[in-house]
């Protein structure tokens, strides 16, 4: 499978581009450096001097332009070179990098590396991560796994109950209602289990009394290639569900290669919660990310090192009823990428 | 050079296999997971789930059956999934993975991974290492070098001389008379020194008196695909050669990749030895370890590494004396292979 | 591109091959072993035995010819098998290894690994290098970037500059007075700075007064493959430049494999100097490491990664000014490396 290039990716938290500073990192296999220019407006340049292809982030920034640092070309934030020092100072034809749109929007950095004009409202919509209005919690970890076995995971959540028992799990969670709705090109896989007792660690994060049978609800919105919004919540059975306060969380999957992901996850919290909420993002944050990393990740660099050379297609994987929503969204992505193949070809 | 399928592979000591838990290692290029079902019989299956390929070795083993680690699913020992936890329970078709034939014998266990209906008798005779009779004592090495390079190694023992000058070997080598046979596929590689004055390392090991001369007998049994038995022993000089007690020493070879060799040797003495059995034994495995550790698997190593991506016969090998038993044990198993490919095609 | 092969690489210095010690190293991606011969004269050899592949260098020298570490066969200065301990002692037919000519020259020893007869005058002029004369000071660096990248960093010293401003650069180069010749297959990069105050590292190297404006020199001689000899001084504004001595730097490069380098580069002062000479040539050569190691090295090596599967030409890479010498040398490079193809085809 290659990749989706008219798309917005996430390519960073905001709090990673510092000013007077670059961030080089490998996003769809290419090489990308991005830094803020004076105004605080962040820039994604191709990293890749087009003299000898020194990476412009072992460089200077200056004036919002990055100065080369192995023969001192400089280049501005569109990309164009605006400075040889050598010679009459001629500015060569063709000298200039690849510019790519970079949006700041909920937290994060939004990059479109697609030919085709970026389109602004495509960015799914994550205001509950929105810094204005909301204590926001972020993280960050690398897979060495492609970016469309992270959906999977996500999309099909019973694992929960074999992959994180003590955490996040419980057999409730096989006798969960669970039902995949598309709308346009975004695919919902929503999860209600029914009079549940939580596993300790949820029951304490969310306050609820031990012991307490509720109904949970967990339902993912998958918009492509892989940007997630997880919203997750309780009420004692018998309650409505999904009448009480949601959790939101949000999973951004970016390719970094074939079989290696950068994945960025976080909370948004409403800022009316104060001091508390500050407290609740920051616990939140550092405990989801031990199932995370203790569990998922293992297993999905395992999985990922088993498919070998073989796509997820030819090595006919056994479908499960808990499937459907990973297998839409593939199926979404799929015909997403081959529209622009076919587009461009 | 492909790799021959039916035929008896080492897989492990049997100690290696613990009740309760997996075992889970690459052999011929392909991913195992092994355990001992409720009665303590062992089990081989392919070491990926059908439904999203997690290794199956990350999932739990309970009543003789592997719950999947990432979403649930269950196999038992034939590799039959016998249990969906999702949707209405129903057990997807194709759901199975491959079962292998898995036979404890000789303190090992012997995979056979080919198509065609394993043949238990086709186990070479190593009763020495019978734990019911036998004081034995195992041990591993793992060596980044083709297989068929320690076939080498063991079936032209004129090496010694030269690479294990303070252990094994003395200047008397050389003048051995050697003797190559075949019995069917067995192949022998018989050789006999005379007037030898063995190192310390073997005189103190044999309770040999310092610096008596003796003939010494190294008699190489080997089996495909590489699985050799090695009696040694030595009479005073005068005294018939291979009428006193011999030791013997299995060398079990099998692929983990075509460049990378999973490498089991062991001793057995006869229970009847007792205590000083025991002591012997134990002596005796730690002792041999070291040559093999830190003189031939560095060369077998080196000589991996120094064909880079050629064939042992693309590279034109110069044939000496001491070759005649590494090359009948090559050709025998060259002509398997070939048997086996149009058998297949 | 594929290598030179009839040319004079430098296969190590003088000091690094010891008597009694053999030296292997990878050189145009073949690996040669390395050893003095009774005569203390220099040998170079393939570094594999024909019987079963085993790198010479795990071997014994003895009396001037090396002894396999594996199975004992003998070879001599000129690669011809002159001794087998087994059977007969016959020497088997086709038992040589390839001797390639190896000469000691300013402190360096040249290897030539093409078909042609070596030419004994075609290596380039280094005789400030010659150890009868000259204090030598050398060292070496180890490069995972491709040789002629190397070539390219040399032949353009515009990038001292922009990559090495608090040691070897200051603003006034980049209005330098440049200019490239070219005698046969001999290319001059020639550089000169003008009322420029040199930095303190210079200033101190050079014992010039602090802040003195001076007229600097930096002229390159590059031969093929990748062998430059740089001159450089400094005289007193005004007075006429390249009249007051100057200093001699070897820059000696040899691929590895197409994607490594090894880098030895040494300065030689009159033996006039005495004990002097001694200090400077030491401090010289331990200066001069840092930026190389720590400035050139990183960039180079992110350069290599930056250009991934694409040749240097594949890439389309921007001109500049200063790009002429070094253009030149590759120019002259790929027009000798096709010639040699056309010839052996």
């Amino acid at each position: 499978m290659t990749f989706l290039y008219n798309a917005w990716y996430v390519a960073a938290w905001d709090h990673e581009l510092k000013n007077d500073s670059m961030l080089s990192r490998r996003l769809l296999d290419k090489k990308i450096v991005m830094y803020r220019d004076e105004n605080g407006d962040p820039v994604a340049l191709q990293d890749r001097c087009p003299h000898r292809f020194a990476p412009l982030s072992l460089g200077c920034l200056r004036d919002g332009e990055i100065e080369c640092g192995y023969h001192g070309l400089r280049f501005n934030a569109k990309g164009q070179c605006v400075g040889n020092p050598h010679g009459n100072g001629h500015i060569p034809k063709g000298a200039s990098v690849r510019k790519y749109s970079l949006v700041e929007r909920y937290s994060a950095l939004w990059i479109w590396m697609g030919n085709n004009e970026p389109i602004s409202d495509a960015i799914p919509d994550f205001s509950f991560l929105d810094p204005k209005t909301s204590i926001v919690a972020k993280d960050y970890l690398h897979a060495r796994a492609n970016y469309v076995l992270e959906t999977d995971n996500i999309m099909d959540l019973s694992h929960i109950e074999f992959m994180h028992k003590s955490t996040l799990g419980s057999s409730a969670v096989r006798n969960a209602v669970s039902e995949v709705s598309q709308e346009g090109n975004t695919v919902w896989s929503r999860r209600l289990t029914k009079d549940e007792v939580l596993p300790d660690f949820l029951e304490e994060a969310w306050r609820i009394p031990k012991g307490t049978p509720v109904s949970r609800w967990m339902d993912v919105r998958w918009d492509a290639p892989a940007n997630m919004l997880l919203s997750v919540g309780a009420v004692p059975s018998g309650d409505a569900p999904r009448t009480g306060n949601s959790t939101y969380i949000a999973h951004f999957f970016t390719p970094e290669t074939e079989t290696a992901t950068h994945y960025w996850f976080g909370f948004g919290f409403p800022k009316s919660m104060g001091d508390a909420g500050y407290e609740r993002a920051n616990t939140a944050i550092a405990n989801i990310r031990k199932p995370f990393e203790l569990e998922d990740l293992p297993m999905l660099e395992a999985q990922q090192e088993n498919m070998e050379d073989q796509s997820f297609w030819e090595l006919k994987p056994v479908l499960l009823a808990g499937d459907a929503g990973a297998i839409r969204a593939r199926r979404v992505l799929e015909a997403l990428i081959k529209d622009e193949a076919s587009d461009s070809a």
